[in-house]
């Protein structure tokens, strides 16, 4: 387990809070990362409906999944057997049986008090079709968004979530090194994915790594301005810019980590678009403290980079921790106009103010973990990458 | 791009055929494999909203996604630049806006005549929350689901698509070559995983491999009774098993290949269980043709294993193809009972028929493709692991 039971059930007790406040009383969590903060459940499966479900008057939850996988949640969470409820297999990817109408039946039979339901209406891996299941299934229950209930809980760290997020800035700092050893004229690129991919999986002598949410991006040449492509096995030219935007991640807790650099010497362009990127993620990392707002962190890196001539309208960073694929972002706090989150100690982010013009994007990012006083980086790795 | 625009033309053509019979004139498709098959759109964007959206009066489909991701689109998918709409970034993980608010706009402005549209309601990607504001957005329309309506297109693959999956098969034979010359008495699993990982993106010196849509699993030791495990850094123990199951992609597409071996010598229960599974693939793989129904595959495979001594009541196969994470199955036909598809030439199939018992599983697979006769395996990797 990666953490104690006593830590779990402290989770679990923020998590009442918030439901008693919201007037629920079972919360349906579809988000693996919700299942894993509060169960300890590491598997595979999300790509078959599972859930972890709540209920204001018992201790324990629930876990419901495949029964091919409840030997993973045996093996992995903190839940006792009675807790880990299942579904045959003529259920998976049936057309015309759902596993959510298993679980409503079994709602239905056992839990006769629960009246109003939370569910979370924009997590991954909960599809319209499963709620129209509980809908029906659990037909004398009201439903009601309880989307992010659970990621707010876990915004805020514990000291234990910030040794395992500081592993992965190591694992992160290896994989980037892989990259760096790895972009050269002549290169392809899915070469240097492959290099990069080895050194997140394998880690550090000391603890090995785990599978990052989100696969290396690395858009390279004029690509470089799409900023969610991942590889080709083109050959890297003379001078062409490579982005390498990737994550340590260790136990499923993250720290991403990007960086640009050149095969070859780089033009005055890409030089200028990196000074300006680097002078604001210097200006931000300076003056993050607890009692700001995130808004207020987006527009220190504006007044910066305006004296530079550019513009960037997206958000320059976002709230991270424990996560599954698609995402390594936790989808609560942004750092961008009109996010009034208050920093706290413990708060952990990721700073990535790029900037993509029409041919040449430049992407360099930190990942921090807010501090009594100010911040600390997760990763210590230059951002320049020439000299 | 990775096919024709008249191959891209061909599978629009037959998807209008189906929303024809189905009475319904526009699609929203959110499955990212569909996206790709009909658009060829290729980005790791999947963790925002995104859409590609068919009109059955217009030639052309729309691409709708994130402002930042426009340009990835412009590189990768056959659409005009007219066809690719966008939603800033404050609809980003917003907890206000919804980006299916500007979509449901932008169709109620420009496409007055369509009032019947079909959703994939259990897709990956596509919230209750996207529906609701489709639905609240176009009142005037009437929604039904049309989940798989895409996908059921996409069963017989083109000789170019079986192509591109044979490459895939010669990445996923290097990929468990790496994994077997990994596995020994004191390798940490982490490295094995990173090991596979490495080959699978590296590919072959002629072609480089893509991400597959799942990371290795490598259930170890007693975890080999938790399929969906993925890895540990511990250390492997003498006469420990490892399940390897992984996929070689090649321009999304996928053959999956599972392995099981043994550091070290095996006992006999590893061997007996081994040697049922392996007389059950060939049992099926020598009968396979055009004509049978995919539940006759699996009833094959039961007598043979039931002369062993096991049964299995998990499904043993699934159809496959262009996939993302988090599942390379295509979700339409599964070798199982009750399953009535029928085989026909080009269709592509996983079939997987893990046993596990209580303390040991074992996983041996292969791809294959249905032939004018029989079939044809993507990879060719000796399944008997032990001599």
């Amino acid at each position: 387990m990666m953490f104690s039971k006593k830590e779990y059930m402290e989770r679990l007790q923020h998590v009442k809070e918030k439901m008693n406040q919201k007037g629920i009383d079972v919360l349906f969590i579809s988000d693996p990362a919700n299942m894993n903060y509060l169960t300890g459940y590491d598997g595979w499966s999300f790509y078959v409906p599972q859930m972890v479900v709540v209920f204001l008057e018992e201790e324990e939850p629930y876990w419901f999944g495949r029964a091919q996988d409840v030997n993973g949640a045996r093996a992995t969470s903190w839940l006792s057997p009675c807790h880990l409820l299942s579904y045959g297999d003529e259920y998976v990817h049936s057309k015309v049986k759902h596993p959510m109408d298993v679980l409503a039946a079994w709602i239905n039979q056992h839990k006769k008090k629960e009246k109003r339901a939370g569910v979370e209406m924009e997590a991954y891996y909960f599809s319209p079709r499963a709620l129209q299941c509980l809908e029906s299934g659990c037909y004398q229950m009201t439903f009601e968004d309880a989307h992010l209930l659970v990621n707010e809980v876990r915004m805020v760290k514990s000291d234990k979530e910030i040794t395992y997020m500081k592993k992965a800035g190591n694992i992160a700092e290896v994989a980037m090194q892989a990259g760096y050893d790895a972009v050269k004229e002549g290169a392809r690129v899915c070469d240097v994915a492959a290099a990069i991919s080895h050194a997140q999986l394998s880690g550090t002598a000391e603890f090995g790594g785990d599978y990052p949410a989100i696969v290396p991006l690395l858009p390279t040449g004029v690509l470089t301005y799409a900023p969610h492509i991942t590889w080709t096995d083109e050959k890297i030219k003379s001078g062409d810019p490579v982005i390498i935007e990737l994550a340590g991640c260790y136990g499923r807790y993250h720290a991403p980590l990007a960086r640009t650099i050149t095969a070859g010497k780089p033009n005055t362009v890409f030089k200028n678009l990196s000074e300006a990127v680097m002078e604001g993620i210097e200006t931000v990392l300076h003056q993050v403290k607890p009692g700001i707002k995130c808004e207020d962190v987006e527009q220190m890196w504006q007044d910066t980079i305006a004296r530079h001539g550019y513009c960037k309208d997206s958000r320059i960073g976002y709230s991270i921790g424990v996560n599954y694929p698609p995402d390594w972002g936790e989808h609560t706090a942004s750092l961008r106009p009109g996010d009034q989150t208050i920093l706290k100690p413990n708060m952990t982010f990721h700073l990535i103010p790029g900037i993509w013009l029409e041919e040449l994007g430049v992407e360099i990012s930190e990942s921090f973990v807010v501090t009594a006083n100010g911040c600390e980086l997760l990763s210590n790795f230059p951002q320049c990458s020439y000299s």
